[in-house]
């Protein structure tokens, strides 16, 4: 028997839960979510319409509120908390977990604390093997996906057998996981994304077209590139879905957080008045520290995340951030 | 000195000789165009309303319909005409160029009868040594420059002088070169650029999202990466400006012909009600079959370019194209 169960009912945690679901119409899929409300919504309307408004969650989906009870049973356990949370609110499943139990992140981010990426803070807060962890990320919006969009994805773990596990788990006729084994890859590509995708939504905000947006997403894939294969990343990962692919797809969609918090730090707010507008922070707000902090101690040099950190934290003036992307003329690509 | 010279009038022709023009203040940039309409309005009004509205040109820029005239002093000849019509276009300029010129390829696509890049056709048709041949391409929609709008682009020439003559000549506060001596790579990602631009305009057509769209993106460059490293080129190529930074512009901007012919194909009609009701053809229609029979002769798989030829020639239904997208699931993401 395989079964899974989802930590975080929002709109990631929500869909990947109706994908486990769709993959296993014999199995109940556990979620759990904070919100008693949202919990009975599932439970009893089968939607979840603060974070999926409009779509049908299917019948094999049990929502709880009681967290150890959701993973007490679950051979594969998915986690979509906010990355600064997270190792906070898992604590308490410390040991209760079943023996040989596969973890699998479905966050982006640092933990800015510690600097570490999601994978190892699920590993070490809940003492489960690295080789039992997965990540899954790709071109993967939410909304797209729990509209049965057909889309592509990435599982990866050190332990092939555990990321194969993991994509059996999650395979429909419209999610189509790919496995990869270089976890580390397809987590940094994922963190930087949110970085990434701020300097788009600054950038766009700020009224630049097209050609400046795709050098942005280009240059800031190769600096995401240069700070992965310095820490042991495979570079072709950060080609791939989880890298390119996430990337494009987040940097096209007005839904994204980061995207949006951008678009309004560049039409000229503050970034605690940009927050309030978009109702909470974005991942990329702190992973850009984070980020700089292993650029620092991988010795990689990182202009768009730098830039972006600079306007967000450090008072760099909104006009001086096509700099960083331009301020390199004449010289060989490769450089 | 260095006189330069653009042929051809279009929309990007025209844009890249009022950025050489804005490069070199002091000299005279001349323009070849096939219609004395536009020449004049070139000449005395200094627009080119028909294939750049609202843009005004430098006055530095004189245009003229007289071909040989117009090459027969330039240090730098730049070409931006149809990439099926350059080589019978040109024939004229043979053995007419000043000595030592350099010829800049400004075209995106490959001679269907003779397989060959754009290059190839200019050095061979011209007599040109290769060495003395130039590419230039990067994410440069031609509003956005003409508007002024920040962007790179990358100069490419087997010969690193060419290249940085090339780039100096072009670099202007907005348009920033970068020099790459994949010359190939630069070339080949142009082309195949098209026919993934098709493949999404005809995903976008059939309702698709941006998931799926950011996986054509990502695995239509996979494979113009594996092609170009068959032929020599080098995969950091395709990472690049040249590579994905024109792709991901092209397949974000409305105006580009590939994405809104794919658009109509993906909507229903056949290629001649496409093609009609787009006013003319897009160059990925023709480069598809191309780019087929080189993938073909090197022996690389290239699914998204195989469905789009078999949807636009070969009567593929337009409901099977997601399946080569979408076709090989649970396998290593680098197989």
């Amino acid at each position: 028997m395989s079964t899974t169960a989802v930590i975080g009912s929002g709109g990631w945690g929500t869909t990947f839960a109706a994908v486990l679901a769709e993959a296993s119409p014999e199995e109940e899929v556990r979620i759990w979510g904070r919100s008693p409300v949202v919990c009975s919504e599932i439970n009893e309307q089968r939607r979840n319409s603060r974070y999926l408004p409009g779509v049908k969650l299917p019948a094999n989906l049990r929502a709880t509120t009681d967290m150890a009870a959701a993973a007490r049973d679950a051979a594969i356990l998915a986690v979509a908390l906010p990355s600064q949370a997270v190792g906070q609110a898992i604590a308490p499943l410390r040991g209760a977990l079943r023996p040989g139990a596969i973890v699998v992140s479905l966050m982006k981010g640092i933990e800015a604390e510690s600097g570490r990426l999601m994978s190892e803070v699920l590993a070490q807060t809940l003492d489960v093997p690295y080789r039992h962890v997965a990540v899954v990320s790709g071109p993967n919006l939410a909304g797209e996906i729990a509209a049965r969009q057909p889309t592509t994805t990435v599982v990866a773990s050190v332990e092939p057998a555990t990321a194969s596990r993991v994509a059996e788990a999650c395979a429909t006729t419209y999610f189509r996981p790919y496995t990869n084994a270089d976890i580390v890859g397809v987590e940094l590509g994922g963190a930087v994304k949110n970085v990434i995708a701020l300097a788009v939504g600054i950038a766009r905000g700020a009224g630049y077209g097209d050609n400046t947006i795709a050098s942005i997403i280009t240059r800031g894939l190769a600096e995401t590139t240069r700070l992965g294969t310095a820490m042991g990343a495979h570079p072709e990962t950060f080609a791939g879905l989880a890298g390119m692919g996430d990337l494009v797809a987040t940097c096209a969609s007005p839904l994204s957080r980061n995207n949006t918090l951008g678009g309004r730090i560049g039409q000229g707010m503050s970034l605690a008045e940009a927050t309030a507008a978009t109702g909470g922070t974005a991942e990329g707000v702190t992973s850009c520290v984070s980020v700089l902090e292993l650029a620092r101690r991988y010795d990689v040099e990182m202009p768009i995340s730098e830039a972006v950190a600079g306007v967000l934290h450090h008072g760099v003036p909104l006009r001086d951030m096509p700099h960083a992307l331009l301020s390199r003329p004449r010289r060989a690509e490769r450089d």
